[in-house]
Parts: structure tokens; sequence; C-alpha cells
């Protein structure tokens, strides 16, 4: 499995310090070691780093800690291995064009038998269910707004439809972005916080680190940040409900959904079922 | 303006010997400063390191230059912006997927009144006269081939009818690459040379660097490079004619085709119009 960490903020924030903590989980305090990736937008673009060493080894990973990138939306990934080979190819975040803009997308989770027909408009480079996934939402936003860009909530919307119908097939936790707001979702296992003023000191839980942020930022500033699991002992993380979808936008958190999803209602019925979910979280 | 750099190549390599002497045309023995960017092919995927500072100064650029990447297809443009902000939006080498691979993109020149209508297939996130041509290109892959993927020759002979059309609006030097081969193409200026057994001693005109490439290789080594203005004063440069597209696979140039292009015919006859081309060029 691998562990995903997310940021929507109202200015340009640089990630080094939860990047620091969160990279630590690659090889010292977890084992997501099979490569790592990290998108960055600066208005419409996003700077993608991937490599196929882990967050702890690899000089991208080691390069990016040290050379602070300011970025309104960032997605990163880290990740074990369990399906698909360890190649750039299958790097989260993925990236596609559409509507102008980049949209990127790591995602954390196993779908079983998830194989419907794409139109052919975006697909997989790499064999993983996840970038099949993204290709598959991209086509249904494709499908239902055409080439003619939507108001952000309009996506929420589609999403809301489309996303428990993949989150059926297994474990669908993910963050997307379009560089304007972030999109996530979990089936199992997501929090989120936001840090905003009067901004506190934090604490990394991965690393001996604190930081005080009110020495480095301005009551303008305001930051939601997403993980797998809390990144610092001393704020405030809620876990997402399973099948919750959530909006992020200047920061923090504008909208969010509880969506349905029919498996987990008949796995909770189900005993043996329940147990090749167990296996899907861990 | 800009200039281009690619390697297309038989086994992977590393392209760190011939960067060195290119970025140093941003600012030291060129001006072109306004950014850079340098995309590296793995199979399907391409890794693409950006960044608005210029090549010789940017922390990403002295990282590729002490990062080793090996690759068979490396495209690398420095940019001296003349049309659109400098942001990461308008930094070359574009990427967009298709097929199911990675297609990159990096020009040099200008293009007057490109605006043809694009299908919303492909649409840039910048503002730029290339990403614009690089969407059209792609939009017209699709429209020949639709979403089964054609063979390399058969894109080729797509090329030589799209190519010249977006020609005639002005200075369209290019590297494009899927991973497989690298397509090149040239109005004004653009030279090749390859590298292959028995390799002999390089020595680069922007810097006091020489290699003795017998001392890295195999015999099955073979690399062709493409750059605006050649690297190198003891190798053999060919200079593309004007409207030459050539392909280069496994390291070699395996197709050439003579373009036609009108503008050309009648600037020879105008010399009003010449004094324009002659204002693109340098």
């Amino acid at each position: 499995m691998c562990q995903l960490l997310g940021m929507n903020c109202a200015k340009p924030t640089d990630i080094t310090f939860s990047f620091r903590g969160f990279s630590q989980r690659a090889g010292i305090t977890s084992d997501h070691c099979d490569g790592f990736g990290i998108g960055f937008f600066e208005g419409k673009a996003c700077r993608v780093f991937i490599d196929s060493q882990s967050a702890v080894q690899s000089p991208v990973a080691e390069f990016i800690r040290n050379y602070p990138i300011k970025s309104k939306n960032v997605i990163s990934h880290i990740r074990k291995a369990t399906q698909g080979k360890i190649t750039f190819e299958n790097a989260h975040p993925f990236v596609r064009e559409l509507w102008g803009r980049h949209w990127i997308f790591a995602h954390n989770g196993h779908l079983h038998g998830f194989t419907p027909k794409l139109a052919g408009r975006f697909l997989p480079v790499g064999n993983t269910d996840s970038e099949y996934a993204f290709c598959y939402i991209l086509d249904r936003l494709v499908e239902r707004f055409g080439y003619a860009e939507p108001a952000i909530q309009d996506v929420f919307d589609a999403l809301e439809d489309i996303v428990p119908e993949i989150a059926e097939h297994g474990t669908f936790n993910f963050c997307m972005s379009n560089g304007q707001a972030l999109f996530s979702y979990a089936v199992t296992k997501l929090h989120w916080t936001v840090r905003e003023y009067p901004f506190r000191p934090a604490r990394l839980i991965d690393l001996d680190l604190e930081i005080d942020f009110s020495q480095h930022t301005t009551p303008e500033d305001r930051v939601a940040v997403i993980a797998t699991e809390p990144l610092t002992n001393n704020e405030m993380w809620t876990a997402f409900e399973p099948g919750e979808l959530r909006l992020f936008e200047h920061g923090r958190p504008i909208r969010t959904a509880q969506t349905f999803i029919q498996r987990l209602v008949d796995e909770a019925i189900d005993p043996s079922l329940r147990r090749i979910t167990q296996a899907d979280i861990y």
C-alpha cells in the first residue's frame, strides 16, 4: 500500500516541514520504500518530481527537502509496491491535461476487477489500477461536461457520482488537484487538519522536529493538510468517514459529501468479505 | 528565442556532458536565461524537470548536471522569453499523453497568427505559440489515427503533412519524442551528429571540457545528438535543410523528408518579407 500527503493553501506555501515528516515513512518510521512522487502547482501548471528510489534515499527527494517550492496545491505519494512494477510509468502523482489545466492524482489502495472500457481520450501509461481509475474519472468528466470547463462545484457534483462507483471495487483513498482546489476521498484511511491564524507550534510524529508556525506566517495564511496518517502529535486531525468526499479551496474545507458504497454495507453483513477488506487496509 | 537540445540513443545514456555545454548558453556563452526544461524518458513515461530560473543559476539545473539520469530519449530547452510570460505554464518541454504514452515537445522560433481551432482534446495550459502548435499536432494525429496507436513511420508520414502547414506561420524548429523515437524539424537552424563506435574524444565549445567517449562506452552504444548550434568543435555536425523533418531511432537518423514551405519561396522573392524572417531567426 501507499501513503498520501496533500496540501491546499490560501497563499503559496512551502511544504518542506510536512514533507520531512512524511518522507520518513519511506524506510525509517514505515516501509513505503518503492518510489515517491510530489507535484507542485504554480497557476494552471504542475511540476512533478518522481523517483523510483525511496523518499529517504532518493536524491530527488533530498533535493525537495532542501529546496522550498511555494505552491497553493501540492500532492505527494510514497509507494509500497503491491501492484504494478517499480517504474516511473507507475509513479504517483499521475498527470493529465484537461480544460487547459494540469490535473494530478495520487491513490492509496487496491481496486479489484476495475477495468471499464476507456474512451481513449485518457489512457494509462503504466499498469496500475490507480492510473486506470484516474483515466476513468477524467473520461467521465469529459463525458459530462465536454471540453467547456465547468465550475469546481460542478466537478464536485460529478465526483459524487463517479467516485463511489470505483470504490465498489476496493480501497480507494485519493487526493486530486487541478491547481484551483484539492479533492480528496477516503474509503478506509485519510486525515485532515487546517493550520490558520493564530498559528501555533507543530511537532512531527516521524521526526524529532518542531516548528512554530507563528514565526513564519501572516494572518492571511491558511493551509489545509491531508495525510493518510496524522503528521503531527499536537494538532487536531480529523479522520475522513468511510465514503467521504471533501473539497478544499483557499486552505479550508469548503464542501463535504457522504457517498454510499454498497460493498461496505454488504461486507458488514458477510464476515468472509470483511476479511478481504481488512487485508486491503493494512 | 530559445535553444534546443535532443538526444536519441540505442541504449540508456546520460546527457550530463552535452547538457553541461548546452546550459552554459543560459547566461554565460549566450543569453537564454528565462527558464529551462529537460525531459527524460524511461519506457513510455517521461520525467520533466523545469525551472523559471536560468539553467546556469537554477538549483534544478544544477541537480541535473550532477545527477546522471540514463535515458534513450531526452529533450531540453533553454528559453529567452519573447512571447508568453516566464512561468512554469510556459516552460518547454510540454507534455501530453497520447496512445498511452507521454509525448514531449520543445520549440525554437515564433509563429505569427497561428490560431487554428483546437478540438478540445489537447488544450494549452500556458499562452505560448509553441504549446498551441504542439496541441494542434496532437489533435491532427488523433484526427488521422483515432485512439489506436499507429506505427512510428505512420506518425512520420502524418507529420510530413502537418508540420509545413505550421511552418507557413513562422520559424518552427522543434524536437518531439514519445520515448520510442525522436522527431525533429527545422526551418532555420538545427544541427545533428551521431556518436558511435569507434568513439572518439569530444570537446565542448561552451565550456573548457573534453571527454573521451571511448573510455565510457561499449560498441553497442550509439547516440544521436540534435542541437540548435553544434555543442562540440571536433565532431561532425550536419545542419538541417530549411523544411527538413528527421526521425531518429536507436541513436541514428532513420528517415528524412524535405517539406515544402511556400512562405520561404515567397520571401526569397520579396525582400521586405525576408527582413521579417531574419528578425525571427536571431
